[in-house]
């Protein structure tokens, strides 16, 4: 079974890196760019679990490995 | 109008990254995951462009200063 998380700033959190991205675009000449947020994504490949224990094996690795909670969120999405 | 680009190695590259967290998630008991791979993306808000020229640029984006095309591939998913 394949998964994604995708971990990300929550959207309260001030995102310097995407910043530093935008501007170095709109120095680029992509004047459209209005705003740049970063984050990251863990492709996750399990084997041998009937999918509701890789839903919750996922949130838990989500939750506690992945992701910090104090200033990110994250999204599971199972892929197969 | 919103959009997504991801970036990941391809598929033939190795990731370090990805496997030290393999290991990690096996060593605290994730016995089902058998692979982890690392990717990036960036949320990118643009204003005042026609879909067809955003499309355009965002692939330019994409292949010119976020992916490095000798080890990585992306894919650019326009959200709204």
């Amino acid at each position: 079974m394949k998964a994604r998380i995708y971990v990300s700033l929550k959207p309260t959190v001030l995102d310097p890196q995407g910043q530093t991205i935008r501007s170095a675009l709109t120095s680029l000449g992509f004047a459209g760019v209005a705003e740049v947020r970063q984050g990251k994504f863990f492709e996750i490949e399990l084997d041998g679990l009937v999918r509701t224990e890789a839903e919750r094996q996922l949130e838990q690795i989500a939750q506690d490995v992945l992701a910090n909670p104090v200033i990110e969120e994250y999204r599971v999405e199972i892929l197969d």
